[in-house]
């Protein structure tokens, strides 16, 4: 078992609002705070920004010295194309092709950016390309739009890959890319190389998948391009650190992952509302870190037939034991 | 079938802010804006605030006067226990003495505001009464300082009612007053008659119970005390307006209201995020008007064990013909 | 807006076990039995049965000679490959090669019965595709197996089409093909235009899809082969009439079938445990033909950035006016 | 931490039927082979056994002796009112009077039993009160049958403890006793101390609680009489073996139970379709006392305002290392 590249996001430092405490659980911290929080956590190199809110034209050089000096890469750089309010009838689908060619000026900008950055993969999460009410979208155009666009931009630069961030709902109630098969077809019509998945192991729960089975599907067709973790009790995005929920699941898609050969980033993805967002990011580090060994202890037989079944939660607790 | 007394919620109007786009994804409107749009509403003739950002001993006397000349009643007062930031370790239940006697001495407050303007009604929603992680709660106690502290108030003022509005989850990951069933047993170990429930229809769908089910249980023992309006897509609380999802279940529920004499009100409570708020309402509210008219058309017979059930249907199908 | 081609699936028919009354809350119906109910039914005129229960190569001159003095057509046929012990770990995707050659040879047989009964479709629900426990299944060999599988037989007959429906679980906890978008990137995957997928209506709700976005999506790619109907509450696979429960999204997905030039067979796909049977498919076929009228009355424009959106309910408050 | 007193289900090494394989996934055994099986599990004293199936007043003499000789104690009798073909339409909440006088009377034979065979309490499971359809069931007739019927049952032996068995649904869609609170609210309606609630763990999951909140409201209002263990993913009552999804809740459960003061049995519920029974029994088991050494050296401090919560994932680590 190899010990995996960890990865924290940015916003993990938020003031986490919500929709009923839209001024946040938290102070506000500035981009130096954040880099000077993130630094100080164990076992972690590398830090998700967001284009164009804290990596852009205007201050990457200096950033990027700020992070070089503290010791963090970019590990992938989000483009934000949900968190502004001219992005309320989606990006990439929108049914306003000032606001599609927005989108894909923007991821274009964002992948040249990445370029200079050293940084290879951008995360698209369209959180909005969806629609809310039935009867309100035209499916047929908006996921054409949805993949035209991809495709344009893949294109745009085939060394940098796009990771297509699938989510089930939210903020649109129903969103178009909303599961790791729908990610997934989607990058096989776009018929381009670049064009993968970030797995975000709460958004598999979400979708009632097996995110170990999510990754091995990605993996096998070569798609999946980034990983994102946090845990949650299967019905809202609850972005909880990993460890709080689930553990089997979360044990097996460690394993898997390594098993598969993934040497890709890892990011925790996490939304502490309530809780302190530096001790969280550091449970969510140590969990990853305490399951590795879990993993590593752990012997795997995959059922052939062979009663009995059950035998992988003997095995489970005997890959407990023994552990320093 | 009667005509059921409508209400609209104030915060309906509101900017519609969500984890992401904490902005809102329109603009704020004053007290007075909304005022002017609530009025002009067909066929509503209440409005449901806030206890003490819309309504309070500073203000009420003003208020109550624009109200009276808009020709809106006051249908409930909420007492805001969630949405602010001092609330986010909870109000009733919380660990700290010094924040439960806080939530008590609102409530009261808002119990002495009700009194003055004729309203009999307080919706308690205690969204932050719960838990995020394991192991974060000492249910027991939680628990006892709730209905300890909502017995007292109950006793503060026996005309006024407290209607507790349960919700599966959210801000909390799980809220401790979650179900249609748990609010009646709360209801019931207070002690208190005027200790009583809200069905909010979508929180309703959130806990898997069949809201018309749910309303019978609570007026069979009396403690049906207020009603919210609403839909989703049964995951979530996507408060969308009535009628976007579910038309069986609404119905069900607006007949069962009739059959046992239901007459209080029935608020209008959707969350527009990225749709025009008046015209929601009013889609809500003409909904409410068509259903009721379904209804009186409807020919029901309980299942007697003479088959089919699936007659119910064919019957909806003809409650829907001949309508002018 | 053009009448559906409406089928009923004889299983409908069934003594409707299930796994705590496992003889069934009705007596066994024989074939003949079965197609007299079938027969009888207004506005049907198809069938959809199962290889080699239904129809193999020993009876089907005969049933296929009973089935046209009924005046019945042969809409799909199912090849079973979940309802009997033998594949309790898997079909196409098992472990043991012998299951997955007797799957392959089976569902080739299927094949060339379909040939001569003149109906191009067969229907693969692989229901133990899929596992259980985590650290069971080698999802990559599962996976790859399936996909072989199915190309294999794709190849066999390029004339018959294989629909694969998908659903998230049941019998298995986690079934492979559990979605629209993953049913679909398997159609892509095989490289065979002769894969595609039955939307199952409640399927789809279980996926927590939109089933119109998904038929949009799949007919796009002319992937949509077959469609079942039924309806649930969204958790489980409750099987029941077309109807019981959403009626918007119901009639979204009329309307997007037709808009979409769909003109294969709708099948109604029911399991009424404790209802009439007859009455139960008959009550489906009469919802699809209101459902029809309806939507043929329905104002639809897709939302274009004009507030408001909610404006959908109300064109269908007003679809339902006037309706003879 | 205690040992907790550990009993298994009879129906545990059963067939394993489901809707689509009716036949079963393994062979019948009877009663005697079945002893067998319970009686070499290792940390196992306990049997929880159904009537009138299991045990009777024909049988019940000669089976106690074989149990006593096996070295095993009832641990509690369950009612059958599900698994018969005449339950279809309900037991106490029936609108049929026999059939509700029916369940009654096998009730109170039950009770008979229980006293003879020095078992102190019966499981109540009703899956079939409740109902498929909306317009189906008049729900003030059924929920005050179910509360008269099981009052009348309670106050016939009041040494006796009768346990609701709450779950969301199957085999009805909905069922009547369908969370921990509603279960609460009707045993606070019959008034006496000898109806209390069975807490099963999946059942608790199912109905998106979190189960040692439950517990400890029960535990809190004298109602907690026993416990079903068991695992699932969340949605469907998978019946699996404890430890296959949830760790810290179910380690979070058995620390309450444990803190509660709970001595009642805990009985494994679990239905190994496709998995060996034996093994899967003993794996529970094993699960069981595993979280009983974490537990025990888990180090746990309610959440008093100071940060982190998160540091219970920390502690749950920590929890887990030096368990010989």
């Amino acid at each position: 078992m190899k010990t995996n590249k960890l990865s924290v996001g940015i916003w993990t430092y938020g003031k986490c609002s919500d929709r009923y405490v839209s001024d946040g659980y938290k102070p506000f911290l500035d981009f130096d705070q954040r880099i000077e929080k993130i630094k100080s956590l164990k076992e972690n190199c590398g830090i998700e920004l967001n284009y164009p809110n804290d990596l852009n034209e205007e201050n990457y050089k200096e950033r990027m010295c700020k992070l070089s000096e503290a010791g963090l890469k970019v590990s992938v750089i989000n483009v934000e194309l949900v968190c502004e309010t001219q992005w309320k009838h989606g990006s990439f689908s929108s049914f306003d092709s000032s606001m599609r060619e927005l989108a894909i000026l923007r991821t274009k900008k964002a992948m040249d950016i990445a370029e200079v950055c050293n940084c290879n993969t951008l995360n698209l999460w369209l959180g909005l390309d969806g629609f809310d009410y039935v009867f309100e979208a035209d499916y047929r155009k908006g996921w054409n739009y949805l993949v035209e666009g991809i495709r344009e931009c893949a294109k745009y630069r085939p060394n940098i890959r796009l990771a297509l961030e699938y989510k089930i709902n939210e903020p649109n109630m129903k969103c178009y890319i909303n599961s790791a098969g729908k990610a997934l077809a989607l990058c096989l019509l776009t018929g381009c190389s670049n064009v993968g998945v970030t797995l975000d192991f709460g958004h598999s729960l979400n979708a009632n998948e097996n995110p170990a089975e999510s990754a091995a599907l990605l993996m096998g067709e070569k798609r999946l391009f980034h990983v994102h973790i946090n845990d949650n009790y299967g019905i809202c995005d609850d972005d909880m650190p990993a460890g709080t929920v689930h553990w089997p699941q979360f044990i097996e898609f460690i394993y898997w992952l390594d098993k598969l050969g993934y040497s890709e980033w890892i990011s925790v993805d996490i939304y502490p509302y309530r809780d302190e967002a530096q001790q969280a990011n550091q449970a969510t580090i140590d969990f990853v870190r305490f399951v590795e060994k879990v993993a590593a202890n752990l012997k795997v037989d995959f059922f052939d037939g062979t009663f009995p079944k059950g035998m992988s939660i003997t095995r489970l607790i005997e890959a407990f034991k023994h552990l320093e």
